[in-house]
């Protein structure tokens, strides 16, 4: 690999401002052009330049306000097809991984407008048949305005009364056709197996076939119950999901009933939706994530999770959905595993928040992700895992309880199998457990 | 072309409703599975399924919820790589159009929760090779609930005096850097020029170098004195774009200072931040696309234009980018001219909004996009176009008006040429006027 770093011409390398009155965005980009010149492109789009230089846009305006190249690195070529509408000979095209170092006083910190910088009008431009932000750095400013998550891993283990060990959650299956009966009944159920989180599926928003006033209606006097009995209450997260006009009052109706968590699907009602949320809102934020892979399944396009997760978290997430290893979706556990990395890495001064692992878990794989992670500030969502367990609901909550307890305790997964009689009852329709 | 249309098996093909109680999703799909297969697996994940069979998912549960395939039709691959994740046999692999009917009950006409079920966790699915929603048909229900544009085409054309013919705008460039004095300048000019539309650059937030509070007090006198003089006030699309709690006064100060137009970055505040907008605003939504074509721009994921704008009209801008013909970006002018005339097709019963041609225009597209499109209700807006003419800002609007009236007039390029100056000298910076 090359190091090609260089600043660009115009703007001169050195600046008076403090580090902290940047971003510093990094992309993967191809291109057919020599690499400075594309970063000069991209740098331009996104600052101060047109298709042609214009008045008023003198060399003073360039320097305060243009972008410029931090540092370019050559990467080999991943073999994936150029983005359509990409020019140049393919066979010039290289692979680089660009950082471009933007003054904070061209948007202030504001996430919505920092997004038109880093993440705007970047991604159709033609001289690039790559382009996909991986990462972001932004200065405390961001946090100084964004309270960011209220509750976080602490907060939400003391609502649910789990002070340690894995949080085992799971989801309502059928995600949606359940009556509010069926509900209450596998609430109930579900509850006195001992689990720590239930959550609506991203599917179940507010339709008429169960709006979210007959399900909270329906499941908070069972927890009410629960909780009167034991002590402790399960966390409901419901998908308080709709219009911005609708989030207070939704969020409310779970509040005066008790409930202790809202979900919200990020991206259906928008990062910005989401902190609006968040000053509203007196309990954690469950943050979903669907529709993120249309934005980043692509290797050549969109955004990284470890990008987007940092604008999620400044939102104002409390939970974070990562997937979990061996999932059913397309991403392979490294990816995965660099996923719950990134959202338990510090950001900022702000409250470390909880990774979400879901789709396909099980118990069986409690001691392979113990392993790769290292901790139990997890919550991990069996939906079919558990509700598919050959002897129920209870039995599968037993069943991941026990193996995250016996990872936990550093014990092989024989050893865990051996001690647990739902764990091997699982294992009749889920197979082998992972090591 | 093989016509393998079918209804899944479990669901039966015979249903009560009447049609308006659907949504249909159709999607390009990629997969290595039986075309069959991958639709199922496609309809379950997004309707009642999770990866195993669980409890209380009753034949019956199915019937009432599921999503059903309502046709499947074969298309050639097109040789783009697959999605990263997918499995199966590559050698395998169809690509076929999908259409997909989802019950709205399941959620309600509800454009977040709509948009969990079509566009949500799918993208995720690694049994598909490529997965891009590319239309949809939603039922009255959603125009019944959602109001759409306040203002179109028609009410745009009567705050800006311009009843008829192209409507001409320019974007403020250097995109950021100018003074208030530097921007009032330009607005002065630009007015006296005869411009129908300016707009701040979507780069141009609410940053601390120049606050919108600062813009409007610098703009809005300019042009406020200017149609004192001529009866016809410009109209300004001032940049909100921000937090959603500060929209409503973002725009109240624009309002108040007699401005009559908000420009909104619709993904950097959400189809749901646009939405809230629309509710409290009293003036046209000028909606910009940044960050569009990372979720576009792959033919293998995410949204295609056609399905995307019909959430954007009923979240409701009343004007929406489209990219222009010969335009610096990814897309081809075919493309250009499809998202140009989707944007013109009637939607429900909704007002006709105004597309929004903007990138590398300039006087010398007007002919080639009049003879395209056939209509004059465009917004076509010139940056480096207007600003980079040899004469300045003020010939480079007398250009392009010259040269839209004579493709209007039906007139060939030469004649617009012989009888225009301006249109001539603007010929000597960017080149031949396309025919």
């Amino acid at each position: 690999m090359t190091d090609v770093t260089q600043t660009l011409p115009a703007t001169g390398s050195q600046t008076a401002e403090p580090p902290t009155a940047h971003v510093i965005a990094t992309y993967h980009i191809e291109t057919s052009l020599e690499l400075e010149r594309a970063a000069e492109v991209l740098a331009g789009e996104q600052s101060t330049g047109t298709f042609v230089r214009v008045a008023r846009e003198s060399d003073d305006v360039r320097a305060r306000f243009a972008a410029q190249v931090e540092s370019l690195e050559e990467l080999p070529l991943t073999g994936s097809s150029p983005l359509p509408g990409a020019v140049g000979d393919p066979a010039t095209r290289k692979r680089a991984r660009l950082k471009l170092r933007f003054p904070l006083d061209n948007f202030g910190p504001s996430l919505p407008n920092l997004q038109a910088a880093v993440a705007g009008n970047l991604f159709e431009i033609k001289e690039l048949a790559a382009i996909k932000l991986v990462d972001l750095e932004l200065p405390q400013a961001f946090a100084d305005r964004y309270r960011g998550p209220a509750f976080g891993v602490e907060g939400t283990r003391r609502l649910m009364s789990r002070p340690s060990g894995a949080m085992i959650g799971t989801i309502v299956k059928p995600s949606i056709g359940l009556s509010p009966e069926q509900l209450a009944e596998l609430v109930g159920e579900l509850a006195e197996a001992g689990i720590d989180f239930i959550k609506d599926d991203e599917l179940q928003g507010n339709g008429p076939s169960a709006p979210l006033a007959e399900r909270v209606r329906a499941v908070m006097p069972v927890l009410e119950r629960h909780a009167d009995r034991t002590g402790g209450k399960p966390m409901y997260a419901f998908n308080i999901t709709d219009d911005i006009g609708m989030l207070e009052a939704n969020h409310d109706l779970v509040v005066e009933a008790g409930g202790t968590c809202v979900m919200a699907c990020i991206n259906m009602i928008g990062l910005a939706g989401v902190e609006f949320l968040r000053q509203h809102s007196v309990v954690p934020i469950h943050g979903h994530r669907a529709m993120f892979g249309g934005i980043s399944r692509s290797d050549q396009l969109g955004f990284s999770f470890r990008a987007w997760q940092k604008l999620a978290r400044l939102s104002g997430v409390d939970h974070l959905h990562t997937n979990g290893i061996s999932n059913k979706f397309y991403e392979s556990d490294a990816e995965v595993l660099d996923s719950i990395a990134a959202v338990r890495e510090p950001l900022l001064d702000q409250r470390p928040i909880v990774p979400v692992l879901s789709s396909g878990q099980w118990a069986g794989l409690a001691h392979a992700t113990y392993t790769a992670t290292g901790t139990t500030d997890l919550l991990v969502l069996a939906g079919g895992g558990i509700h598919g367990h050959p002897d129920g609901s209870a039995a599968g909550v037993a069943a991941m309880r026990d193996a995250w307890a016996s990872a936990e305790r550093g014990e092989s997964v024989e050893t865990a199998l051996a001690s647990s009689a739902p764990f091997r009852r699982a294992t009749e329709v889920f197979g082998a457990p992972r090591a």
